[in-house]
């Protein structure tokens, strides 16, 4: 169940499929028609080496959450000696926007955008050399403007100035499992989202839209036709089990996590080494499948420790390796500071560069 | 909100402070008469630091579930010059085993030993220069040999030979709300555990039970007087939202996680850039409370977004900084990198050292 993967490596471990990346990968350009609408999200893949294969791919754009994203993303590209377009997707202040501006002065070649939605951070933005989006509430009040409140939105647009490169409305609050009662709620939101943009005069810039479970439905709304909308998954580029069960079909599983058998208490039960701190586990239960091995199920996990029931067949054996898909990928990956790439019947040992939050003032030294 | 702490800290970012570190490990100490019936757990606190702070109480035995824990406690002893006594309390095998077996012929002053419950892996890790604890399985199936499998039992023991080192029977599962019902059941499990190894012939090894939610009532036991038994609490030395609504007093809060509110939507939500990749979020909503702000309540998070309902007083302010208590310590912790500790009104960063897992064969460099 764990073929190929070598003996001597240790486990949990992070196991990331190259070729099932560029598949995902490849599937995504394919719906979106080209790289031109997408600005794929990069929290869930972390890993430049994973990255690298977006920008193969011909994807420049993109966009990511934490400033430790943003700095491993452009230090990739100046790598590369490619120019990217980034969208850090998040209102940063403080010592976080501090750093965003430093990370603006040290890649003068790259375009890099923070969201703002009051007017004192899109005006800090701006005068530290970034990019501002203006982020606008879906209505499920995470972050961004109320659409309604048109007076807060042009206060925002009018602080960035010539620094404003569009809008933000991220719909990821719509989750239900019928993709068509997805489309639908999308497609409200959507038209709700435009007659805003052009009453504000913000209709000619970049919109940003949707996650996994909607830039499908994104792609086919009319009304972005023609405009400059790009939609931002990123759960798709690994998929994951959740993102299975919400009808999103085409990709494969690209991330597993290669686990031990570790107890064998009685015949019908078996635990594995990886528990809530190698496989997210709030996603609930059960928080992943065993590749191959549907007789196996998951049940609840505590913090290094999978108990499995076995459903069917002969007992476990003490030392048996198998290979666990997360219900969630994201946050799986990121509890990896290592990931084991398989590339052409050949693998090795990755940074999971991106993992966790950068802690100022100075930024954590490379692993 | 967030007093003391300096305003170039980048956030999230995971704040501890040792006086109360210090005060909790004095209050452990006294409950067990002492540091002999101590083996505290290392996985809830990770960071050398706060380990100096056991070892600095007297305290010589401890307990970790994975080998970067205990490459990095044997670091902490060594650089020290002191003698420590530690459980892997986890039926390593493979690579995993190796590791262990090396970090033992490198630290050959040190005490380590690892779980067994079955007689291969047992002779290996006595070969290897392993002590070996026998897992009994408290009747969870989470590990460990069932109390009745006396056959088992033996046939590890004898595997074991003379390294055996003393019998690991975790108790963990039960966590029911009310104390008293915890303490009965957990004294009809020591019941059965006593009958069990003495039967055994073991009952003269080192026994090891408990974890924060039973440790008081196993130190209360009556059949573990006059034996070599230890409690192995991990949570009580940083302490959380989720030992105290178990009703474990006496201890303080000494982990939190410094965050900013990053927007305002409306009046009565707000949102800050803690979310479930800087707090534990499978514990259940609400994952933290905010410091001092009870009128805060915060809702479900998303990766990087803790959404809060502002049930009274005049809306959060942009760019405010607010200390939240983790409900569950320990898997916040491991989500960190590095940690800012507050000792004597200073603070400083350091590395959350023995965090994640070693991926093999090569051990992950220095933080």
């Amino acid at each position: 169940m764990a073929a190929g993967l070598p003996e001597d490596l240790a486990t949990p471990a992070l196991v990331i499929r190259l070729d099932r990346v560029r598949a995902n990968v490849a599937e995504l350009r394919r719906r979106a028609g080209g790289p031109e609408r997408l600005r794929p999200h990069l929290k869930t893949s972390k890993i430049p080496e994973v990255w690298a294969l977006l920008l193969e791919a011909g994807l420049r754009a993109c966009k990511c959450a934490t400033t430790r994203e943003a700095a491993v993303l452009l230090e990739l590209a100046g790598r590369r000696s490619e120019r990217v377009d980034l969208l850090v997707a998040f209102a940063h202040r403080g010592a976080n926007l501090a750093r965003l501006a430093a990370l603006a002065a040290a890649h003068p070649g790259q375009r890099l955008a923070v969201l703002a939605e009051e007017p004192e951070q899109a005006a800090a933005a701006a005068a530290a050399g970034l990019g501002v989006f203006l982020d606008l509430d879906p209505g499920d009040h995470r972050s961004g403007v109320p659409l309604a409140d048109r007076q807060r939105a042009r206060a925002v647009a009018a602080a960035a100035g010539p620094a404003l490169a569009g809008c933000h409305f991220y719909e990821g609050g719509i989750r239900d499992a019928d993709p068509e009662r997805r489309r639908r709620r999308a497609w409200e939101g959507y038209a709700r989202l435009l007659s805003t943009v052009d009453e504000l005069g913000l209709g000619g810039l970049e919109i940003v839209t949707s996650g996994t479970p909607t830039f499908d439905a994104a792609l086919a709304f009319p009304g972005f036709a023609g405009r400059r909308h790009r939609v931002s998954p990123g759960t798709v580029i690994l998929h994951d089990l959740a993102s299975g069960e919400l009808g999103v079909a085409g990709f494969q599983p690209a991330a597993t996590v290669l686990s031990t058998v570790i107890s064998v208490p009685t015949a019908g039960r078996a635990t594995l080494d990886a528990g809530a701190k190698a496989l997210d586990a709030a996603c609930g239960v059960p928080n992943c499948a065993v590749v191959g091995r549907p007789e196996l199920e998951p049940l609840a996990p505590s913090e290094e420790h999978l108990p499995l029931r076995v459903l069917a067949g002969p007992p476990l054996r003490h030392g048996e390796r198998l290979e666990l898909v997360p219900r969630h990928v994201c946050p799986t990956v990121n509890l990896h500071d290592r990931a084991f790439l398989v590339a052409d019947g050949a693998g090795r040992l990755v940074p999971v560069a991106a993992r966790g939050h950068e802690v100022g003032p100075d930024p954590l030294p490379a692993r």
